[in-house]
């Protein structure tokens, strides 16, 4: 059977890479599946998403829901992002990743906390509720369908965000993002409209990571994904304002 | 922690089990998750979606396809249906089914090739490949959230429409769609529009079931429900002439 699957899968590219990662990094929910543990049957849940600054999917899950149990005893699971369009459903790209969810603690926490809130601001009324807790998934694979016959197998290198110093990146980030949106919303809402193709509004950004920056319009969430990703914190500052002018350039040309 | 869960849970009532079989009477899709019959983990996958006759879901499937395996082997699975709207995605309305798949064979195959056709007409560019097959989810039992800390626990009852000769209104289905699409495209118009809230426009009955009819206008389905199911294939002629008048009243009204 997988000798017969070999004849829809691609090589993996840039494009594709870079596709599947723009589908991770905007998706505001999935499906996430599970094996219930008490039965060993397939059971599937609607998971409101963000992702951590690696790139993985960050979830919030109650221990009150169906699936928790499962979460916590067999932490192997599968989650499936992206939203058809028009016309067929199955013409429409979409990522079904595989790996194990892992519940986020401390520092982990606070940082996953404040990253899904940014992008899901309604759930500030639920998610410190003593039954919350955030989870990280960490993908192992994935099988990228870009559109009818199109597959791509996917390494969890493919996705994820690599940094040198994750501890200077995230003790710089919050702070940055917390200055764009105070000071720099025209460069944000720039950015958003002139290098993403968003419509003009008040957009604010809702992470920064090496890879891109992330920003949100109300539900139209998009990100921009840099040429090069960063290497340190301090490539941040002087990368922002180069793309000011970037932006303020297409904007001359179109 | 079964007893934890007891806390959200609400009692089965009308309104919660007509507003879950008008979830998985009108997706146009879901995400079907399994267990991956190589390695016991779980693994899920776009799938469109349209209903037999009885209610339950049906699904195109590629033998292709990385899940196709799982589906032969273990039928085991479950099915997310419903799409967020606005906002916080976890406020929307889902229903996660529990249950098996089965492929259809023989008449059974020709009913689901049509239905699934008179809603997905995209696929006719590949729904007779060899490789694609037709499968039946058959529902044993639901988890439906109408919103946030709002969820049922539904059976197969709750879902299925019965008939007391479904080999007679099998007989009679698709000349019935037929007829209606053919010379009665003004009925179908007044059912969508004044009857389910839809936009003018050139709607098409997709399939008509004992319980009620499933219309389409593009990618816009709907359905409405009978107040009463029907008990036999004679009772759908005198049905749908009432409707009209029915829906030609509501006309006045507004």
């Amino acid at each position: 059977m997988k000798s017969k699957n070999e004849s829809f899968r691609r090589p993996v590219d840039a494009e594709a890479r870079s596709a599947a990662r723009m589908l991770v990094r905007t998706a505001r929910y999935g499906a996430l599946a599970l094996n219930d543990v008490e039965n060993d049957t397939p059971m599937v849940a609607r998971a409101g998403l963000a992702t951590d600054t690696n790139g993985m999917p960050v979830i919030p899950v109650s221990s009150l829901s169906g699936h928790f149990d499962s979460m916590v005893k067999n932490g192997r699971a599968a989650l499936l992002i992206g939203q058809p369009g028009k016309g067929d459903p199955l013409s429409h790209g979409r990522l079904a990743l595989s790996g194990v969810v892992r519940r986020a603690e401390g520092a982990d926490h606070e940082r996953l906390r404040r990253r899904y809130l940014a992008r899901h601001p309604q759930a500030k009324i639920y998610i410190d509720f003593k039954d919350f807790s955030l989870w990280r998934f960490e993908i192992s694979s994935a099988s990228f369908i870009a559109g009818f016959g199109s597959a791509y197998v996917l390494e969890r290198a493919d996705l994820e965000t690599k940094c040198v110093d994750w501890e200077e990146w995230h003790s710089m980030e919050a702070g940055a993002v917390e200055h764009m949106n105070e000071d720099h919303r025209d460069a944000t809402c720039l950015y958003a409209t002139k290098l993403c193709g968003g419509t003009d509004g008040d957009w604010q950004i809702t992470g920064l990571d090496p890879d891109g920056i992330d920003m949100a319009l109300g539900d139209d969430h998009r990100r921009y994904a840099y040429d090069e990703p960063l290497k340190r914190a301090e490539e941040l500052r002087p990368t922002l304002v180069k793309l000011v002018s970037r932006a303020r350039k297409q904007s001359e040309i179109s």
